[in-house]
């Protein structure tokens, strides 16, 4: 099973794909799509929902695991958070991929063990879990972290 | 010209059209995009974008003008609302349709002439400038004050 995590924002949108083989976790890819503050906005969000379609429309991610709505700082980041996370599900929907949503306690639960983790540290489990070598940016490690967590669900689920 | 102008919010978008001909502004065409609360969100978002393009594809709209970003009470309703902003925004730069954005106070001091008018007053001004008779619903006349408001700025921008 191939999964696409997504780590929405309105400059800088991080993705990562896993695949589940028997107990293991490989990483697939992950990458960034971001816009410089001089781009209009609106085209900003455009260009996240264009390469996320093109994302999907080449690895054929089976589900999609993405963090749940209700956290953001204020009300003026909430807003271009939820435009960016909108392009993200409307894609999803127009590519057919099911869509998972988790909370950051459960998606840092799932990959370091608790809750409070910071970003570094659910990065370096990232690439523990991964076996991943290369560099790694907090936003791909965060998109990655949210496909593990999604891994991790179904396979209880499963039990 | 023809002017599309959007009220969006994740439960009911309004939308309405109107032509500039000589002076006059002409009623096109309104309605609402509406979702029940048991609806997916993520549906919601997705049925937003395609209704949009439809229209879009449907009338040919030269522009498009929709309220600017930073106005909405909290955080949790900022994240609704900036998620159907977003499926608006999408749909217009996927349909090549450039997008125009005006405050609140913009909108009413165009319409009403003051900035703080409420919705009811909105949408009885709205009646008169199109000479309208039939039933219009405050969404519906949010948006058709944002088409007209955009009007009103072009006709200014051209003198």
């Amino acid at each position: 099973m191939l999964v696409l995590g997504v780590d929405p924002g309105s400059r800088i949108t991080g993705y990562g794909l896993v695949e589940k083989q028997n107990n293991d976790i490989i990483y697939v890819d992950s990458g960034l799509i971001r816009s410089s503050n001089k781009t209009p906005f609106y085209k900003r969000i455009h260009k996240i929902f264009e390469t996320m379609v093109e994302i999907m429309g080449h690895y054929h991610p089976q589900e999609m695991a993405i963090e749940d709505l209700f956290y953001a700082k204020n009300i003026q980041s909430s807003l271009k958070l939820g435009h960016a996370r909108g392009a993200v599900l409307i894609a999803a929907v127009q590519c057919g991929i099911p869509i998972f949503e988790y909370t950051p306690l459960e998606i840092k639960k799932s990959v370091v063990g608790y809750g409070r983790a910071d970003k570094e540290q659910v990065r370096s489990m990232v690439r523990v879990i991964l076996r991943f070598k290369g560099d790694l940016t907090l936003d791909t490690s965060d998109a990655l972290a949210t496909a593990i967590c999604h891994v991790n669900w179904s396979k209880f689920e499963s039990v």
